[in-house]
């Protein structure tokens, strides 16, 4: 009998994969993935910090950690996201290894199999991902049509599923009546809501709207997930999640059965790059470079792409999304031989049927590249408009 | 409407977060958890080697990384696994952030709910808590039956776990017919078969048996799982799975749902501490002072336990399991009030039923407090056959 395999890898794809494995491939532009600009890294002070922690804290650094983080760095995220009249304490804090780890301790403790998840359509591909192994029901929520009521969407799930600010993969801001309006429809029927924000700090016009959080009352189900990987360094791999006790409690009982603690190492280094203010100067930094490159895309975009494809221009986050009449999945395959890597909107709708977009990320290339970058686009645009010229 | 929890945490325990936060106990001796001593950690070569490799390979430390890890240390860990007649490759090697997240991977790609899944008993409580998020029946396969023929017990089941050397809790080997027996089954039935081998590096007299692997033929559902956390610093969250190439595709799929790709930093720690051969020298040290409390621990016991327990002495690993006519449960309860933390047997049998057994760790302390451990756990014992004489 040939061993088997759990159910849900039936319906896997391997395109996060595929991101991560495009850097290797010769003379490929990589639009595709959400990947930051290598030369941001603070590489000396990192270097410096990390070899002082390893000195001066090894039990910390180096031994078992409590499974929900150190409590030195709970505590400081904890007054980092705490308001005057929002006041956090270390246990509404739980340290991952990374966002996306989060997401997918969130998938297990609040799906099972069949629940339904009112998820912002088109979504983070990584989302899926995590909460694929649960096996769960999609609703798709379009939170770009107006007046739209939250409540009947959220009834009876087990979670709704945003990323407000600089959403993966359109670029957009959840409006402020609505992000009152989730946060409310929350309270009404009981259902979580996760707050997914690796892209705040990224902003390059006007800083984002308000966090969910900060329309919730205590011990609301509105949970926060964050990153240091857009902030400082992904391969610190470190996240986290706030939300009410009883959720961390719940949470850190899936961490310890999924890795037990998160290296650290690398929690102790963030907690010194945090008291150095280091984040605040990489922010700074990529707010900077990454403006320019939006722009440079854009502009790129409005030179190769405007006659077939529109987009709006976000205000930030990593990517410009882009719509036309055209098979995105087909397109993506064109663009792939001419040289630059972009991403179809199947992969970030939960039913894998819309084809009608593009996601394009501007962080990685510097600008000439990303003028390369739209002009092969342009090429496998008019390679496919050829094709259907032919028929 | 009070927000949901997933139905697997109706059944959870939190004694793995005990054993991390008894640390924090004034006066407590915990020989409850699986601790290292940290006298053994590195620091200053690590130290070293962390500002080195960031220095060095800032992309791999800092940056994403393959979903299934760096390249070059997946070719490292092939080559340091491979025999003669068992060629290994890189892609026969996943990286893992601990040998607990291999556990929860495995658990992802091989349970479906209510699948069968044939454990060594007792067993280790890390794995019954990976595997409980997807909710398997357990066929309980107690390994020090003489004869025993595994063949019955794998028939049908998701996969079998062991822990061939110096197993989480007993400290004892499988015999090396069994472990013969074990792949031979694995082979004839089909089910997958986990040699998770986290102490394998710490034998205090012979060198342990060979690995299930040595025994597999090439492509056999035999996987094993490893850690550095024995051999190097469990704070560096590193581990591995070595398997056949199908298995480690599924495995890479759940681990990129789990948290896309293992710490760069401490893969490039690793990978230069291989390279020193630093893990050689922390095995070497780590075997030499472990042999020496073992012997303390065992001394200690027959001193002042030998009268109502009974045990063997482990010939590696970091347990002593000892037996009596008392609930250990109880026992393990008042221990804590006599300042002595110590882990009953109910914890590591899948049906949480055994109450004869006491896991007692040797390696966190030096023998002078594993004899005062001893003389605490003996008032303990006398308190309760105390209560049983007064009834």
């Amino acid at each position: 009998m040939a061993p088997r395999f759990a159910r849900w890898l039936a319906s896997t794809n391997d395109v996060t994969q595929g991101f991560l494995a495009a850097g290797g491939l010769p003379g490929l532009i990589n639009l595709g993935g959400g990947l930051p600009a290598p030369e941001l890294y603070p590489v000396e002070d990192l270097a410096e910090i990390a070899a002082r922690v390893i000195r001066d804290h090894p039990q910390d650094c180096l031994g078992y950690g409590p499974v929900a983080g150190l409590p030195a760095l709970r505590s400081a995220l904890a007054a980092r996201f705490a308001a005057p009249d929002r006041p956090l304490a270390a246990d509404n804090v739980l340290i991952t290894a990374s966002g996306l780890q989060a997401l997918d301790l969130l998938g297990k403790v609040l799906i099972d199999e069949g629940a339904e998840v009112a998820v912002q359509t088109p979504t983070y591909l990584g989302a899926l991902d995590a909460f694929r192994t649960r096996m769960p029901a999609y609703r798709a929520v379009r939170m770009d049509v107006p007046d739209l009521d939250p409540g009947p969407l959220m009834a009876g799930a087990a979670f709704a599923y945003t990323v407000p600010n600089y959403s993966n993969p359109t670029g957009a801001q959840v409006p402020l009546a609505l992000r009152q309006g989730l946060v409310a429809a929350a309270v009404a029927t009981g259902t979580w809501l996760i707050d997914d924000d690796p892209y705040g700090s990224l902003f390059y016009d006007a800083a984002p709207l308000p966090s969910l959080r900060a329309f919730a009352p205590p011990d609301a189900p509105v949970v926060q997930v964050g990153t240091v990987s857009k902030e400082l360094a992904p391969g610190l791999r470190l996240g986290w999640v706030i939300g009410p006790v009883r959720l961390i409690r719940a949470l850190t009982m899936a961490k310890q059965g999924s890795d037990l603690c998160t290296s650290g190492l690398s929690q102790r280094i963030y907690l010194a790059a945090l008291e150095a203010g280091l984040d605040a100067r990489v922010g700074q930094a990529a707010r900077a470079l990454y403006r320019t490159r939006r722009d440079a895309l854009a502009a790129a975009m409005e030179r190769h792409l405007g006659h077939v494809l529109t987009w709006a221009v976000p205000e930030g986050g990593m990517f410009i999304w882009a719509r036309g009449a055209v098979d995105t999945d087909q397109l993506a395959l064109l663009a792939r031989e001419e040289g630059v890597g972009v991403s179809p909107s199947s992969v970030f709708d939960p039913f894998g049927q819309d084809r009608g977009g593009l996601r394009l990320n501007f962080t990685l290339n510097p600008p000439e590249k990303l003028d390369e970058a739209a002009r092969r686009l342009a090429r496998a645009l008019a390679r496919m408009r050829g094709d259907e010229d032919e028929r």
